[in-house]
């Protein structure tokens, strides 16, 4: 079913997943299209942004962010159209970006709106990767923590994904070397040849810590840590003394994988004691208030520029929307996921 | 045998130990007192310090220094008297902080010199502890890394030791609660009575994390990491946001144990990220340059001031060294561990 101005299709949490979300995770509803009162818009969804960070609000317990409901409507990141509007400052047809959720339709007081896109942007859905969360991410991790320097190597993983391709094409403006790691060689040769990575590694390669190890000669200085898992291990070998470590995610083990085997702990400590690293793990929702202005004018200049490349993976409907996010946690995505819901 | 005029003792590492070191990882040799040649000069033992890097040393393989060849004379900071010299600036009986192992008599052409004591020191071995390496450890991490703010609360395990003495009482005069951890009722006791802390508890407790979290009503902001091992467990659930984890040392470790059963590392990552915790390992070593100079004018005052206490452990002879780094490797000394070679 499409969007529709008089039907409000939404995307429930169904109940809490064991592991992987599946089938059985969310389930569709279709509600009336509500109608504002005082002080209240009735923002439509264009594009919603699917991301890694959503498998935690899934479970059940203290978190950085409260739970997502079971029975409640999933959350999300949004660019949406003002329809009818109550709220002083937003008029029919301002476009905002917004955290609406897994819905064609939904209420605001205007208190969850990041903000309202400049009149005539070309590329909505940047707002939701680029130009938004993924992308200040890759640029807050990479400036603030991982402060390159010229002729430092960087590393990510996650290298065509939304925070990996930012973050990698400005560490390489910085003037680093910089290798990727990615899944499969699609995505290798896109990140060495869109990207302009200098090499990019797949993860799934049998001898894959050795092929790290050549690609950064002069070891690893700053490591963007979005993956965690056993990339870790061809990882941790390779650090330079002083080397920087950037903590926004760790997607292998979303779904609880990764808490057996041998206690890798006290080797990394050993690390980091040794060789002097600094781990900082960080949310990006803290930063908007200080940063977020200066990164989305640095950030806009680089597209209007051409010199940041962007990568889309759209998915065509809200229905798709289970699917993908499943799809996303298992890295079968390649670029940021959108969901085109009303498009725009 | 006591230190002579004629006969150097040294100890020399006899070969490397699997686990911690024992009776047979040690040799005492005796030789004749070496005689300076130009721009040498000798320097006969006062006081030796033992600290728990030691044991890193007695290891293959690389690490932030070189490990301590087999048969050569063990590694350690002294305090030093002048006995002759053809190097400019020191006279007999100028006492000087350098590292000159575990023997009576070494020579030096002064580059091992850390500084020579101002004339009329009253207290020599001060300058391996409060003024030396651990003090200079505890007052780095702790202002540098850990940048603790009033009403914060502030946690060390090795609370007597040379480091957890001196970083708790900082802790507290920078308005922090102090909370020490450490083995047995004895130690615990001083750390409050004499040293001043909030609370001390004992990590042989059966209950030992929940009296921990009891201690620690607000959270922890700054975890001093000296220890590692099953501490961190009961550190982990604790920690604030944003708190720091300064981390100079992982003694629990040193021996090779505490790489079996789960894997805690995802675990530890997971807090990282979503507490945006800062883990900074650091060497001391890399710090003399910069900070030397301010540590020891600040602890200088301190100790006139009577507003650090200091305990130390005071090991008979240069013959009980290996026994003792066994036990403090183990955790069975009490205050900073230093043997009297000549004293002084």
């Amino acid at each position: 079913m499409a969007q529709t101005a008089q039907h409000n299709r939404q995307i429930v949490l169904a109940q809490r997943p064991a592991g992987a979300p599946d089938a059985s995770t969310f389930r569709l509803e279709t509600s009336i299209v509500p109608t504002p009162g005082p002080g209240q818009m009735l923002l439509r969804t264009l594009w919603l942004s699917l991301d890694p960070y959503m498998r935690g609000r899934l479970n059940e317990g203290p978190s950085y962010a409260d739970p997502v409901a079971v029975n409640g409507v999933m959350c999300g990141g949004t660019v949406s159209r003002v329809e009818a509007s109550n709220v002083a400052g937003y008029a029919v047809g301002d476009l905002v970006h917004s955290y609406a959720g897994w819905q064609d339709y939904a209420l605001s007081d205007g208190s969850d709106v990041i903000i309202k896109l400049p009149a005539g942007a070309t590329h909505p859905s940047h707002y939701l990767g680029v130009l938004g969360m993924p992308g200040f991410t890759a640029w807050h991790g990479l400036t603030n923590i991982g402060k390159p320097k010229k002729g430092e190597t960087f590393v990510t993983a996650g290298a065509t994904g939304a925070v990996g391709q930012i973050s990698g094409q400005l560490a390489k403006q910085a003037g680093c070397r910089v290798v990727g790691i990615a899944g499969g060689a699609a995505k290798c040769d896109f990140a060495v040849k869109e990207l302009g990575f200098d090499a990019c590694i797949d993860h799934h390669a049998p001898d894959f810590a050795a092929q790290l190890a050549a690609a950064c000669p002069n070891g690893i200085d700053i490591y963007f840590e979005n993956v965690g898992g056993t990339v870790w291990d061809a990882v941790l070998p390779l650090f330079n003394l002083h080397a920087r470590v950037p903590v926004c995610g760790l997607i292998a083990h979303y779904n609880g994988e990764g808490f057996t085997g041998a206690d890798r702990l006290p080797g990394t400590m050993f690390s980091v004691l040794v060789k002097r690293l600094t781990f900082t793990g960080f949310i990006i929702f803290d930063q908007y208030p200080t940063y977020y202005g200066q990164f989305l004018s640095e950030m806009t200049n680089h597209l209007a520029n051409g010199t940041v490349n962007v990568r889309e993976d759209v998915v065509a409907s809200l229905e798709d929307a289970p699917a993908a996010l499943t799809g996303l946690l298992a890295g079968k995505n390649f670029g940021k996921v959108v969901v085109e819901v009303a498009g725009g």
